[in-house]
């Protein structure tokens, strides 16, 4: 096979080593005489498994004792409506920073739920292009939390220093730049992710909350939906998504083998120099709409003179083996996808695409 | 490799073919140069798998046209959520018929969403043995809908004649034998099964509904969690695990190859006849504590003399390649789990193991 240059948004391209681990052992784990797929959640091969991939999450990112680890199902848009059933009781507010889609989505589903408000907003005409400033925050400093989504998948932009909530725990959706690099979990009281964009596949979402805010979660919300019972239960409460997290195991030891989120930031920073840097050397030609200090490091998004060109751009990119770089439905436009597994190579190469595509088009 | 006979309750053994093709397309489907794990949820090559897995459902059960089939996620145990979260509205009761634990379980969760009650329960010290005759259920002709658990995999008993609820829709938890026989699906007003027994891998849930219960679904409650979201976008509202509805097609196409449910049920009643004729002859060493009429065809549960007897026929079969037979940790003794993907040759094979273990231990 040839493998294609995948720029896809999300689920995203793998690590080969990951892929070709889960082919060589697909019909048997270990000498196991069975799949992944038909071992027990309790039995000691699949625990091994999980116990492996909650053990990488912590290792890699330096997650403080005093913070579970979850492995949940549902996606992203599950979390939007368990982080508010959790944590945001009656006759509290919950503050929402809105820099996307995304963060609109979840303020919706928070709002069916109890009470919340916008804390800040860079829309512009429905459109986003910036991450606020922190002097732009109106905080309810009586907040029960405070969310923000750290990239914006959608509109390219990205948090890079996360904003001062004071005694007021932050909440991260991190979906689509989990572990693009290290941080500081400590600051937050909620992170969660779906492991589509760079650390899986879809149908798993990744967790990390401190113990207190768990403890301390609403209890008059059904059993599924608390925390509290899955990180009492290590995520075994319910059958978990055995193979996604046989899988999102094998992609944090292949991230591991890399050197961890110290070398893979370093490659993430490189990528985006080099794609920035064509788009900025071609600025003429090509727009990029986005802010240049909210500039996303996961999601480049740009526009070209006419649609019609852009629609000739990724025609050609597909003819070279470059794919997913069609715009957000709700968008448009050109986004290039750069998550962890997404080479240096392939980076480079789109970026010589688009200067030949430049000279031969403007 | 020597593949064993996987005799497990769930996740449990999956059709050889299915994993081998898995195996086979999983560094590339079709010839896109990308996993499918890595293809967007949104683009042509996914969608063909999506729609290929809602068809298979839908053709394998003769699914009424006035019935949604939806795929998500979170397991049956999300599930006990749901349906209350869904369809019971304030002022109104739902009624549940216990069979064993998981339906214990749903009643458990309906009652902290709303107003639930016990139809009947065949409950004698905490143990069931047997599935209610219509004439023990108290039903409430003003209920918002009716609970049943089609088989238990705990205790082994299993629905054959669904009861008649009258106007009441009547909702099923069939995670652990959905799809094991063809069934009337315009009989309930919806049905939900975890896929990790007979159709696929953990972390997937079907769900036929009658539309028009779907459509009276309350809105109070978060999006993510109606049907009607779900229902509206055919389970694309947000990322589905892609992976996950690879497989369930995967096994789905194996099972309509297979000559579809009607050729299923025939080898799956065979493989009983087998598994409970040996029990049956072997009485006074083997105790099946099921009632004969509530036997279930899926989970074949029995004692032995002793707990010692028990771990050595574990151990004995282990050694000649059967694994999976211990009983769930709730109950105890040896549990045989044979669903669709299980073959004819491995319950046979154990139960001559149990002939020749009684012969010797006896």
């Amino acid at each position: 096979m040839a493998r294609v240059f995948n720029f896809n948004a999300g689920p995203a391209a793998l690590p080969l080593p990951a892929l070709e681990r889960a082919q060589r052992e697909l019909l048997e784990l270990g000498s196991s005489g069975m799949s992944v797929l038909e071992h027990s959640h309790r039995g000691k091969e699949y625990e091994a498994v999980h116990d492996e991939a909650m053990a990488l999450v912590r290792r890699l990112l330096s997650v403080p004792d005093d913070y579970h680890v979850m492995l949940l199902q549902g996606g992203a848009s599950q979390q939007f409506a368990m982080v508010p059933m959790n944590l945001l009781p009656a006759g509290k507010s919950a503050d929402y920073v809105l820099t996307g889609g995304w963060s609109e989505k979840a303020l919706e589903e928070a709002k069916l739920v109890g009470t919340a408000r916008v804390a800040a907003t860079t829309a512009v005409d429905g459109r986003y292009t910036r991450i606020p400033t922190q002097a732009e925050l109106d905080l309810d400093p009586a907040a029960a939390y405070v969310h923000i989504t750290s990239n914006n998948t959608l509109f390219g932009t990205q948090w890079f220093d996360f904003p001062n909530t004071g005694d007021v725990p932050l909440v991260a959706d991190m979906s689509s730049d989990f572990m693009w690099r290290k941080f500081d979990v400590s600051k937050f009281g909620l992170v969660y992710a779906g492991a589509q964009k760079n650390i899986g596949p879809s149908g798993i979402v990744v967790v990390l909350a401190r113990k207190s805010l768990v403890d301390g979660g609403r209890k008059d919300i059904p059993k599924i939906f608390r925390y509290k019972t899955h990180a009492d239960n290590k995520s075994l409460y319910n059958t978990p998504p055995t193979f996604s997290v046989y899988l999102v195991r094998n992609v944090l030891a292949w991230l591991e083998e890399q050197g961890g989120l110290d070398a893979v930031e370093k490659q993430n920073r490189e990528k985006g120099r080099v794609l920035y840097g064509a788009l900025d050397e071609l600025s003429s030609f090509y727009k990029c709409p986005v802010d240049v200090g909210s500039r996303s490091l996961m999601n480049v998004v740009f526009r070209l003179p006419t649609e019609a060109l852009e629609e000739k751009l990724i025609a050609e990119a597909k003819k070279a083996g470059m794919v997913g770089l069609k715009g957000h439905r709700a968008v448009g436009g050109i986004r290039v996808s750069t998550y962890n597994a997404v080479s240096l190579q392939a980076v480079t190469a789109l970026a010589q695409l688009l200067r030949d595509f430049a000279r031969a088009n403007a």
